[in-house]
């Protein structure tokens, strides 16, 4: 998947889209450097010049490969996403984008609101032709690999047509950025009948049925979701953002009761690491906005470096795979 | 809650729901009486009378107040739910919710075909006044208490006004049947603020708003569920039920890759036991039907005797502290 020529990439990074910005940002750019060797990889670190050069000046060791770009201006929550583009032009958020509309960058991480973020992506880097509603995908670990369910939230009140697009633009994410031969598509809903379901699932039912391209295994369940048996799952953005937030927090849940009760033994030899990492959303790769001219991707406002060194990893991999290019061409202008 | 008048209960319960009936509910029924001591309950089974009676003769002692009703045919996979009652009339399932609907007894228990039980309960118990979409509730676990969650399934492509009924209906089923004084109720969404969601959630929170006889403490997202700040959660059977099912699925998964990790420390000294009952669905009570003018719950396929036991407890809960008769002058005649 990769082209020989897109070995050199460029990523912009949001130095001041989490909690504890700059820090975690800071340290995951130089872990993922680190990790990569210095090779062919430039992280633009965009934000308060100071403030990140500060940072920086806590690490012993800056690899090669980084660079900050000074953005004066910073999002919060109290902004409200649509107006950001307007009233914080100076925004990392904005200034970052804005790198990769110009050809300075060929994509975008920021932990900054996902509001924000997605509205100003859209405004920047544009839909493609094809796609009316871009979506934000979500990667969910499962028994199998991971599952990349889109919309989680982008998009509320969908029609069939935009499930179909989300389909392709998920199948085409799943074989360039997570590397998945022949994505399985599933339509969540509820029932495995084709006729199951509410008026928008039967109808794409009947739409992604005879739909060319993709890779269709039917109707799943929620039941089926952590079974690992589907690559991508399209869903409208209600319940993909009900059930993102769910499982983030059911996990959470479970991990908390599991180690009140290791707690109670000192002497404990159960080593249950594994169990937490899979249930570590700081091992994905942060959600990508899917079906824009560029690369944006948003981690959580808590990412630690290593969700930082995730997403950037992911964002370099959709570079070099031509993510972009694959979107502009294999989707079908079906609207 | 307990009216001194309703103290003896008798309960219908279905002898041929689970896949392996009639052993799991007979042995369930014995276990409920058991626990109750004989005292003022007596439990119907129904089903083939033959098979109940050599189940019933494989253990040792019979507690007073287990009588068998006979029905001689019984609803499988291949039935279209809605058929049923029509189709097979004499089928456990139908026979079971006549003998409610008759007087012989004051509530249903079944782990047959969901879909089955919804329509039979529906056509032999009917709806109450002010309900146009009975809906069908689930009990989730949480860090405090249970929730309910409703509807889980039976309706989808609600309007607002059947998630207000929802909402009552749910506020009088925690109250009753689960002993909440007053029951907090959430709406789900996908963000906090009351503008925040597609149209039928942002119409449902005006009217929740201002509802009368519920305690609304507004919007709910996914992340909220496990925290245990509602009683009731209410959102249209489409979401619910992709929840409901992603949740058992998501708790059974994590529980196998625990044991996993368990399985490899032969001498190990962590009891986890309190972790797996808490995500241990059979420790809970069924899924009510409400809205209807009888006692309706509804158990897994796989339920093992413990599941029987608790939902006709719930059952019994249901039928002494007047559920139907609460639900009946409680809600509003909305539409």
């Amino acid at each position: 998947m990769v082209r020989p020529g897109v070995e050199f990439v460029r990523l912009a990074l949001d130095a001041m889209g989490t909690d504890r910005a700059p820090e975690p940002e800071v340290a995951g750019a130089i872990e993922a450097l680190e990790a990569y060797d210095g090779n062919d990889i430039e992280i633009v670190l965009v934000g308060d010049e100071q403030a990140i050069r500060a940072e920086l000046a806590r690490h012993e060791r800056i690899p090669p490969g980084i660079h900050v770009h000074h953005a004066p201006d910073r999002v919060t929550a109290d902004d409200s996403p649509a107006s950001v583009i307007r009233r914080k032009p100076e925004s990392s958020i904005v200034v970052g984008l804005r790198l990769q509309a110009e050809g300075e960058a060929d994509a975008f991480v920021s932990a900054g609101s996902t509001g924000a973020v997605m509205a100003c992506s859209l405004f920047t880097l544009r839909p493609l032709p094809g796609v009316d509603r871009p979506p934000v995908g979500t990667l969910l670990p499962t028994a199998g690999e991971l599952c990349l369910l889109l919309d989680a939230g982008a998009n509320i009140d969908c029609k069939p047509q935009h499930l179909v697009q989300f389909a392709h633009l998920g199948s085409i994410y799943a074989r360039d950025a997570l590397g998945r031969a022949k994505p399985r598509v599933g339509l969540l809903n509820i029932g495995e009948e084709p006729g199951k379901g509410d008026d928008l699932t039967i109808q794409t039912h009947e739409l992604l049925a005879v739909e060319q391209g993709i890779r269709f295994i039917g109707n799943v369940e929620g039941r089926d979701i952590v079974k690992g048996e589907c690559d991508v799952i399209v869903c409208d953005g209600f319940v993909g953002n009900v059930l993102l937030k769910f499982y983030e927090s059911v996990a959470g849940y479970i991990v908390a009761l599991l180690r009140t009760e290791l707690d109670k033994v000192p002497d404990r030899k159960v080593e249950l690491d594994h169990v937490f990492r899979v249930l570590d959303y700081a091992e994905y790769g942060g959600a990508p906005l899917l079906g824009l001219g560029g690369v944006s991707i948003i981690c959580h406002g808590g990412s630690p470096p290593k969700a930082i060194h995730n997403a950037l990893t992911v964002a370099a991999r959709a570079v070099r795979s031509e993510l972009v290019r694959h979107s502009r061409e294999d989707l079908p202008i079906l609207s």
